[in-house]
């Protein structure tokens, strides 16, 4: 950024300096209590697509907008971490991982993709995107969100209803719900009644995943470290100043966070 | 077969009675002289894409054309298994499974698909199908094969020179070859000079591989048995079907293997 934009005064927490100064705060995970110490502040931008972690904040500033980054980039990294392990699921990859350890040459009952239906919790942006991804490798893909809507190409759903549904129809299921107070435990003992045989997981409840945690052995689970969906300091540089530019020129904001909404 | 063609005699060997009334033979790694030993045979079948294992017959009887079966849930089936393994390799799960091992929550560097260049060997109807799916994934992808071809949306390369410059530019490399005099050892010491830190294997020169061959234990090589592509009854009884269909009628054979060429 400071390459990019040389005008701007750049400082990192916890060297701010003033803090009456600071009008922008790009954040991850920020201590609670500090964007409130911010007094001139108008303007939140997250490092990443999710907002959980700065609307947690119980000293949060109500009037200040919040704007979560929508960056292509990392659209795509989110879309290629799917079809990883969608496939990986689908071509029985852990059994065979499991055979190879122990030096055995069998070939497992397979299908193609076209007979494996995968639904995708959250159709937004991301979600259409890795949809299309899974969709390009032949699987039939069905999206579920908060509002009913019509996307070529793919099969819809809304509501617990449409919930339902898609469980039962889906063969994969992918989450990627922002966490709001709605979404909160919707993958639940009811959810994975419906048959779960593997899971692979990117996002905890805590992070790290503590030492010791059930999930690091579980033979039928994949555990990644947040890493589906990565920032690119490169692209994100650029989409951050465009941000701060609209801002400042008095524009209007895209991807603005409804706090109301969680997202 | 028997239930789409019940007009057909079919005989599953060894049980095949008078050998002098076998017309076709539909095999998979016949018997060396088992197809020397039916006089009246008019076609050879194989039941995969490859026909290594009907080539090295040192008494495959010289005049009977041989077919090899082109089936478009077999070419999907084998995209899926390369898009599996390149995203394996590009997304590191090599290391974020052995950091799971070790209960390990760290992230890797990283980039997105768009900035790793794939390259094929062996670009026909199988290389082409898979490569579209690659590209769909957002992979760079370049092709090389026997003959030079233009191909819209791949850069293609072929001969030896080709050869070296496929392999300066990929950073993941894609063996769809079939087996042939031409191609035995393609991938030898010089090749993986280039820079080789993974590989995922699906085929061996021995197969079953052998207990306590180094590959089971090789902590950067992915063994699968043989079924990036396996046949499917279903879809490959109908293209059997048609192919003694087209013999009978006297019409021109597809796929048919020039035992000169090797494939």
């Amino acid at each position: 950024m400071a390459h990019l934009a040389p005008e701007l005064d750049i400082r990192i927490w916890p060297e701010i300096g003033d803090a009456a100064e600071i009008e922008y705060a790009l954040v991850w995970r920020p201590e609670p209590g500090l964007l409130a110490s911010l007094p001139n502040l108008k303007l939140i931008l997250s490092l990443g697509a999710g907002v959980d972690h700065i609307l947690c904040d119980p000293q949060l500033p109500a009037g200040v907008p919040i704007v979560r980054l929508v960056d292509p980039y990392l659209t795509d990294a989110m879309g290629e971490y799917v079809a990883l392990q969608v496939l990986q699921l689908h071509r029985r990859d852990l059994d065979y991982r499991a055979q190879q350890q122990a030096e055995v040459w069998r070939e497992l009952a397979q299908k193609n993709a076209g007979e494996r239906p995968v639904g995708i919790l959250g159709f937004g942006e991301i979600g259409q995107a890795v949809g299309g991804k899974l969709a390009a490798l032949g699987f039939p893909v069905s999206g579920w969100g908060r509002r009913e809507r019509t996307i070529a190409g793919f099969r819809t759903y809304a509501g617990a209803g449409g919930l339902s549904q898609l469980l039962t129809e889906s063969e994969i299921l992918v989450c990627l719900l922002p966490l709001t107070p709605e979404t909160t435990g919707i993958l639940c003992a009811r959810t994975f009644a419906a048959q779960l045989s593997a899971a692979a997981l990117d996002v905890f409840r805590v992070e790290p995943l503590p030492p010791g945690h059930p999930f690091w052995r579980h033979p039928r689970i994949l555990v990644t470290p947040h890493i589906a969906g990565t920032t690119n300091p490169r692209t994100a540089a650029a989409i951050v100043l465009d941000t701060i530019r609209r801002c400042e020129e008095g524009r209007s904001l895209l991807n603005q966070v409804d706090p109301s909404r969680g997202y």
